[in-house]
């Protein structure tokens, strides 16, 4: 049996990887249009920052590793042209241009995300593969840029905004919203503007880019969308949110052709609704069933729970599940409660503030999302993804078991305290 | 209604501070043998080190707070003599020797833990009330000694050893039983032994204390036993923990009288025994749930997850649950799987270890317990703790959805690997 990938990546590479390891038969080719795979895309603003030294600290494993050790060949610099479907074939074009067809017995797709580009420039950068993360670190290093537009307020700008400003470069950050981070509740924007502009970031709200930004270098972080150009023209089904529709074992609306990772849709196990989950944990995990099932496994993926964090400047921000805005437009009756707490013990002197706002079903008090922000964030983010996913009501998270000791909590955690306050209701 | 409590601690004050807020006619009374009421007991460590500056800090709420602000008599330095249940009476000796009946028709012991005593001296402590730390600081800082002996290796011990190590002092750490951290499983106990003696803090282990250690002054934290004796003389019945015996609502064998934090005996969430909880934790929250039903309310404790953390020096050191040790005591059909793992995204510069072992139940794979022990622990025991509270398996941890980022942790958390490896056996 051979099975074919498309896309070298976190899910591409963790589907090949785990299909050879349930079958050690199988022949397995991965085709990547870029010279890189197995990147880390999320370490990219460290990349920037220069808390991480050198981009090859990025590549988790070479293709050299896959093909000596792990037997699965690695094709970089090879662009899939076209899949056709009913001839289990894929036209694939090699660095010199040649195109060639290769059957397939099982097919992945892992194509990944595609940023929106709007202009290019020397000065211009986007942030989604390796390359472009080489490219500005460059530039920084020879050029010495000293202002910086980043176009893109969500926490991929935002990470970058912080990257550049630890660089002592004097940032601006451009949001087409009138919120930063529009897949928060709008507190939390808030606050992060208060933050950034209290250390002279400027922040420019309710911007659409129509000209180029003026700056030494303007770095885009605006939207991810599936890159599903391929699936399409060959018949298999997108959904609304343009992702490749797969079912619980991740297969497409072709048989033998599995998808996962950015270019694919999942259930959001709050909601039911289909939607994208452009996250590298969900990218690992989705390329991992896949590899098992195109194998002949039978891994099922009922449904993902939104997670994330990540850092900017002073403050950690983290989200499970959904916000309020969004478990409303997914139509559900939702309530919510915020708290501002401490995240240590009162009396331990550095002792910051954190903020949790819970959101919940009126009725059942189920909990539907949270989010936090300030000193603690992902420890308390994911208590509520593990509450969120065995579907934890309030009353339950209030009398939740947690562990304490001055240096790392205080004695009734924030998320506690919410839940209690949530569940008076 | 007369409410009285016995006992101005953690668990005594929540009692009295709820039952004011259900019910704003009772009248409710505390009595506390020593001067302090409402204090922070796992703060102690942290005023010995010096990170908390006064003692006072550690005093949540006064007694004139509780009086003029929340309505609440506290009687501070009046010792409980007796219990009388069938007259619903209490005697009470004032701090002059005087003593007086005090009706009651609900009634919270709340008499805590006591530490065991072994031997007295002026160079000799005990850490479980806020008077001791008082003690041990003054003659740490009025005698500068240099030499310290800390009797007993469990986790208060350690904090006190990290303290005393950080205050520049020559420590010596002596437990009777063969390894260090007895309720955990060896490993720890083991690395933590190593950590320490790198640092230059002799362990002693297997050594059973018959005379006065040599040391400019010797810290007793051997265990904590509930202190029960009111109870046991007022015919309460108590369990083979020492604790006194509660229903769900928290009342003991005696209607009307209910009792909460160190001194009572909780059902186990995991194993279905009865034991004793001391942790902060337990004390607020069923001291908080006793008021509440002793003013006329109905929560229920069906069960409680252990969960704790602490730091010594450079690890930290976490359990939900139970060891695999504790599981096979309490007669489960007990397996575990261990592995090292890094805290951080391995490609950060400050990415630290990790160790995390699983209990689990063979067969169902159900989780008993987890122990995590090196960096990022309290992140990993609270989702195990919250993974135990809904009856988790092996494989559901697997597939859990956790928060990523790489300065917060690895794409696929050391938890969720773990119980990837342990499902597969």
């Amino acid at each position: 049996m051979r099975l074919v990938v498309i896309g070298g990546s976190a899910a591409g590479m963790s589907a090949a990887a785990r299909a050879r390891r349930v079958s050690p038969d199988t022949e397995i080719a991965v085709f990547e249009k870029g010279p890189y795979v197995s990147t880390s895309l999320c370490g990219l603003p460290f990349y920037i920052s220069g808390d991480v030294k050198s981009w090859r600290d990025l590549i988790v494993y070479t293709p050299e590793y896959f093909r000596e050790k792990r037997n699965i060949q690695v094709f970089t610099e090879h662009r899939v042209k076209r899949i056709l479907p009913y001839k289990k074939k894929i036209i694939v074009e090699d660095r010199n241009g040649v195109e060639e067809e290769i059957a397939y017995d099982r097919l992945v797709i892992a194509t990944g995300g595609e940023p929106e580009r709007h202009f290019d420039g020397e000065n211009v950068f986007y942030l989604r593969r390796i390359e472009d993360g080489i490219r500005i670190r460059e530039f920084i290093e020879k050029r010495g840029p000293r202002r910086a537009v980043v176009v893109g307020g969500g926490y991929t700008g935002l990470e970058v905004v912080d990257a550049l400003y630890r660089r002592g470069m004097k940032v601006e950050v451009v949001e087409m919203e009138e919120v930063l981070l529009p897949a928060f509740d709008p507190e939390i924007g808030e606050d992060v503007r208060r933050m950034l502009e209290n250390k002279g970031i400027d922040v420019i709200l309710g911007k659409r880019i129509t000209s180029l930004p003026e700056g030494d270098m303007v770095i885009f972080t605006t939207g991810i969308s599936p890159r599903n150009k391929l699936a399409q023209d060959a018949g298999i089904e997108t959904g609304k949110s343009g992702g490749i529709k797969v079912d619980e074992r991740l297969q497409t609306s072709h048989f033998g052709i599995y998808a996962c990772g950015d270019c694919a849709e999942f259930r959001d196990w709050v909601s039911g609704k289909r939607r994208i989950f452009p996250l590298g944990t969900v990218a690992n995990k989705t390329g991992r069933a896949c590899g098992e099932n195109a194998a002949g496994g039978n891994v099922k993926i009922r449904g993902i729970v939104w997670v994330s964090v990540f850092r900017v400047l002073d403050m950690e921000i983290g989200k499970a599940g959904l916000s309020l805005k969004e478990a409303r437009e997914f139509g559900m009756d939702a309530e919510s409660v915020m708290i501002e707490g401490k995240n240590l013990a009162h009396f331990m002197p550095d002792a910051g503030k954190v903020k949790v706002k819970l959101v919940y079903e009126r009725g059942t008090g189920r909990i539907l999302g949270g989010e936090v922000w300030g000193e603690g964030v992902q420890r308390r983010v994911d208590i509520l993804a593990t509450a969120i996913k065995t579907k934890m009501n309030m009353d339950e998270l209030a009398m939740l078991d947690l562990s304490y000791s001055p240096p790392f909590s205080p004695v009734w955690d924030p998320v506690v305290i919410a839940a209690r306050k949530g569940g008076k209701k």
